[in-house]
């Protein structure tokens, strides 16, 4: 984090309209010291939930698919999934995102890159991925890394960066499985938080 | 982004030189917001325009290919890259970055990664990649990620760190293809973009 | 990097303190400039050290392989990291990470993600992974990517996000192979410095 911490909770609203700020938030700084909870305090500057569905290649789906098992251990096939909690597969993906939870919705963007199925004893993959917006509402893209522990209800990964409307920004992303058949599709909820947004 | 958005635009030069500075930023704080359309004024506090050069084994070039296909969909092979604009190869690379267009320049240092092929109707990659600059004037390493979609002529991705001079910098970087020369050869220039620069 | 370079160096621990602060700041920013070596000063703002191990699946040790390639180019195996300094090659690992050099020491946590042997005439690789720190000291997780030039001694990759207790931190790890046996296991020692901690 940059510098003043305190600053970013007061600064997204109220620092441009008036140069009485600029004062106040020096007051605040030398007060804030006093609450040692603040740090859970940190709100957003923007927010954004989206839905991104994944159809897995299995030697049948040609048309519906939208991502492939590329990689997998020896022994393993591109097909299948691989035994042991599909350790060793590396899968690439180019999947709809929409603003609800059906898959038939207008997209919205899509979200491409790839997962990698990193555990031997649990399902935990490790991800490496883009959201490419194109609709009126937002245009650009938001950049993704890290480790999904699948079987937690409730992960964080980092946003890295951005650029069109989401130019530098970063953040923590909050991903849910939504839904999930087999090993064929997959939903995932996707709460982007925004913490630096330029 | 930090804390000062506007604060960004007239520091880089002008802070380390006086107290006044301190003051007259607090002014430009209260004014900025009168004009909506200083989101777009950002100037890099540092740019750099380099070139890579990809060549990608295909069976009869080993010698002087700088990247190979190493994992591929279920039916395609290591050496030519796969039907459905390339769908699933995921190409390792360890290319020669130059200062101009010319692949017989001395390179200034590496560009190292991977390009994955994560669409199924039209060419896009998803890169993860790491400048590796040695030259008498940059030392150090800048890393990349993001979405690449190839047909259009500027794309950007994201400078999520780096290390040496570029120590902490963040920033975008716009690519374009220079050259290509069917499934062999291509040539990408890269205006690297830092907005933070430590 | 934010916005107030010297900041930085003094804020951490005086600013919350007091307003006093605020001005003294103003008064250190304009006297910095007279000292150009600044920039090298700059303190983490926390740092780990940290060790992780990784068994390389060889086609017998399934039983302790903590990590297994799972993509290779034309004409190498899975079981066997391929010649031409393993150019190609890419490793999926799930390591134990503990807080000395010792394999057999509890583990603090786990490094996930992936390896690629990305150059042909030396040892390269490019990063691309996170530790998931499940500790009484440490909750969270914290996100690397970056170029490891693996026989230099000391090398750094790029800190590009946390999460949970390293809650949108960045900075550098400075990377050491502590030990390596053969092909099948090394240790790397990594030295985490946050420079942007929130």
């Amino acid at each position: 984090m940059p510098c003043f911490f305190p600053l970013e909770i007061i600064s997204r609203k109220k620092m441009r309209t008036s140069g009485f700020v600029a004062i106040f938030f020096m007051i605040f700084l030398s007060v804030s010291s006093a609450y040692p909870g603040w740090k859970k305090q940190y709100k957003p500057c923007k927010q954004l939930v989206l839905y991104f569905h994944d159809i897995i290649y299995n030697g049948q789906n040609a048309a519906n698919a939208t991502a492939a098992i590329v990689a997998a251990p020896e022994g393993a096939n591109l097909t299948i999934l691989a035994g042991q909690f599909h350790f060793g597969n590396i899968a690439v993906f180019d999947d709809p995102i929409t603003l609800d939870n059906n898959l038939q919705s207008p997209p919205v963007g899509r979200a491409q890159g790839m997962y990698i199925y990193d555990t031997k004893n649990t399902f935990t993959a490790w991800l490496g991925f883009t959201f490419v917006l194109n609709s009126t509402k937002h245009q650009g893209t938001i950049n993704f890394i890290g480790a999904d522990p699948i079987m937690v209800k409730s992960r964080d990964i980092s946003v890295v960066g951005g650029t069109g409307d989401f130019f530098m920004h970063r953040g923590i992303a909050t991903i849910m499985t939504d839904s999930f058949e087999g090993d064929v599709y997959f939903r995932l909820r996707v709460d982007v938080k925004f913490y630096e947004c330029w």
